[in-house]
């Protein structure tokens, strides 16, 4: 089945202690829809400015992503900046430049609307709920969001939240929300207001899925070369959401091994810089780590 | 087949956001051994002061822990008080009073020394060597430190890990005393040295055991109520080590199990302040742990 993704596709420069890049293609919708990819047809709406070239629109042309809701507008991209520390845990935001992304309304093409599984990455609440308007033939509705909105909106935020599925956000990010700072109240205090399911992501420390009254714990796969951890959250998303579309009407919903997916997807994407890694990366690879991923975490029954 | 560990018996203040604990039973001696007693028999080294009482001695007595190596030394014994902020991962330590523990030269007892499997708990590097001189039958041997010894004392600590085949210890303590921020690289640097494996525990993000040129990646037991972290990592060790020593001669050496094992006493411990929640705690609780483990880790493969 295919996704519709709606997020920001930008020009990152960042810098690690491994390395840096400069204008780099990135986004929360470029990552996702990457991503996805290689699981599912991806829809992609966004905006970008007039200096968005040919060069930088070929990666998502090289994954076959439709970009027939990439919108052209006066002005430049979206620019960010940031820095991360030895521990590439978190970055420092250096620069932020809003560009044609501070006026962005998105508009989901007509026959794009009832495409059955949506993203909604992270973007103003309000913004968020009118693309849900649009895509009303969704049946898979998933979100994220961040630190700023939380701050700045949370009346929207809750609104939207009553109307998706699940709910990916990061631990920091669930317990600002909730005010709870243990997670497994946390996400019942998220789920109490309507999604199925809240994904808790936690960085080089794995993810908790809580579906339900049943919690999944999956560790990051351990690497022992990172380079940029830049689009990791979008990239987990981007695997999650694509192996449940790629179920088709499968409604069992195996959120375990859509995590599975997921930590594989964002487990490349860190290994190199922008989405290099995943340019070069095969069906082979990703189906070789969601095995490896078997062996970290398997252990016998007592007895 | 019997554990022997050699440790601290202490006194414990303890503050959370939960409550608080005056002058409890504690020490890094006191938790592994309640732990691993649900598991194997254990026998203790330590020292306490005269004014340690019958009923401080009563949990472990309760546990049948093997008291034969407990000296009681003039003066006062070992006291520490720390509080935990909200989020309960470290403790700010308010006051230690080492009291009799200052002058502490553990001696094993005649009939202890070919004890199978031995634990040098977090004490002096020379000391845990010095235990290990004594201890020659020993068949496994596991050591933990802290940054105080990684700082003052890292070539004995150095010399003592060369000679253990387990080194247990939390991931700040791998990145220090190896200088690699990455812990893959952590993990191989120690091996490197001599242990087989290398145990690094994560607190509520859960443990890694390497082991050879495997990983095996273990979540903490989702709670959501905690009320005291005071002796998780060593009760995880208790649980580690009684689980390896319960399998006798069995040199197969299930670390994924004994992994699994020690995750789950470190997530009783957690629950209740001092020893209070392992003092009630039944074999089948931790079956139906061990279990529940299990089921929030279990994914099915790809296909």
């Amino acid at each position: 089945m295919s996704i519709l993704v709606v997020g920001s596709v930008a020009l990152d420069t960042v810098k690690t202690p491994f390395g840096e890049g400069r204008e780099v293609l990135g986004g929360s919708a470029t990552h996702f829809a990457v991503a996805a990819s290689f699981w599912s047809p991806v829809r992609l709406v966004a905006v970008v400015g007039e200096d968005f070239t040919d060069a930088h629109r070929q990666p998502l042309v090289d994954r076959a992503v439709n970009l027939g809701g990439l919108t052209v507008a006066k002005g430049r991209t979206f620019r960010w900046s940031g820095e991360y520390g030895d521990d590439l845990n978190s970055a420092r935001t250096l620069d932020t430049q809003l560009n044609v992304f501070a006026s962005f309304k998105p508009v989901v093409p007509e026959a794009w609307r009832r495409t059955p599984v949506l993203f909604l990455a992270n973007i103003d609440p309000e913004l968020q709920a009118d693309v849900l308007d649009q895509v009303h033939g969704a049946r898979l509705v998933a979100a994220d969001t961040m630190n700023y909105w939380i701050d700045s909106k949370p009346e929207a935020l809750w609104r939207l939240i009553a109307r998706i599925h699940v709910l990916l956000v990061n631990d920091g990010e669930a317990r600002q929300l909730t005010g709870e700072s243990n997670l497994v109240r946390a996400a019942a205090a998220i789920r109490a207001r309507g999604p199925r399911a809240v994904v808790i992501k936690r960085g080089e420390h794995g993810v908790l899925v809580f579906d339900g009254d049943r919690i999944f714990a999956l560790p990051a796969f351990p690497l022992s070369a990172l380079k940029d951890p830049t689009g990791a959250g979008d990239a987990f998303a981007g695997g999650f959401l694509g192996y449940l579309a790629s179920r088709g009407d499968d409604v069992s919903l195996d959120l375990r091994r859509a995590a599975v997916a997921g930590s594989v997807m964002a487990s490349y994407q860190v290994e190199d810089f922008s989405l290099d890694r995943l340019r070069r990366l095969t069906q082979s690879e990703i189906l070789e780590r969601f095995a490896q991923f078997g062996d970290l975490t398997r252990f016998e029954p007592l007895g």
